[in-house]
């Protein structure tokens, strides 16, 4: 499961959604932000990341991946858009095959702060 | 949210499991870690910390708080119990006055690192 975390950073990274979505489960659901309406789906998951990609995002691990005694993992991370920096803390759920079968993107209004650097 | 978060790792640091069952709902969930089962209700989660404490274990945070669009929060800490170190994310759900109703905490048994200092 750390593995699948970590190549997710390296995927989105590549820049390539495809990649990323290649990682979900057919039926995965993406909730980012938690408290939005989710996401169900391949077809709806790529185009999130499409969309996200095409931002110009980039993730670092703030820390290790966390696992868990069950079938989730969750990661804490920074993304970077230009002089945006986001605080994020996903937590995914995982099928017998290794696929996200969830995904949930912890950041609020306030974890987005803007250097004028 | 991210103060009730806060308020957590000081009342633990202090010592006093009754002020971290405090910040619960009465009918409030820990699954700590997740993949086991859950305790229910005050009278077991204080029976929990009263535990976790005792072992003189001590958390910092990793970096900020994330918040979320709903009523969840979540948060990325390192535990220490003398020579070992437990790498964890917890996530916990609010109630409408500011209580947790859920708490997960995510690490696996390679989460946890011994060293010989």
């Amino acid at each position: 499961m750390k593995n699948a975390m970590r190549a997710y950073i390296d995927a989105f990274n590549s820049g390539s959604a495809e990649a990323v979505a290649a990682l979900y489960a057919e039926d995965a659901t993406v909730e980012d932000p938690v408290g939005t309406p989710p996401r169900h789906g391949q077809a709806a998951i790529l185009d999130f990341y499409r969309g996200t990609i095409a931002t110009g995002a980039k993730l670092a691990l703030d820390g290790p991946v966390r696992g868990s005694h069950g079938n989730s993992a969750a990661m804490a991370f920074t993304a970077r858009i230009g002089p945006v920096t986001v605080h994020v803390i996903d937590v995914m759920t995982f099928d017998e095959a290794g696929r996200f079968t969830s995904m949930k993107a912890y950041f609020a209004p306030d974890d987005i702060t803007q250097s004028d650097q």
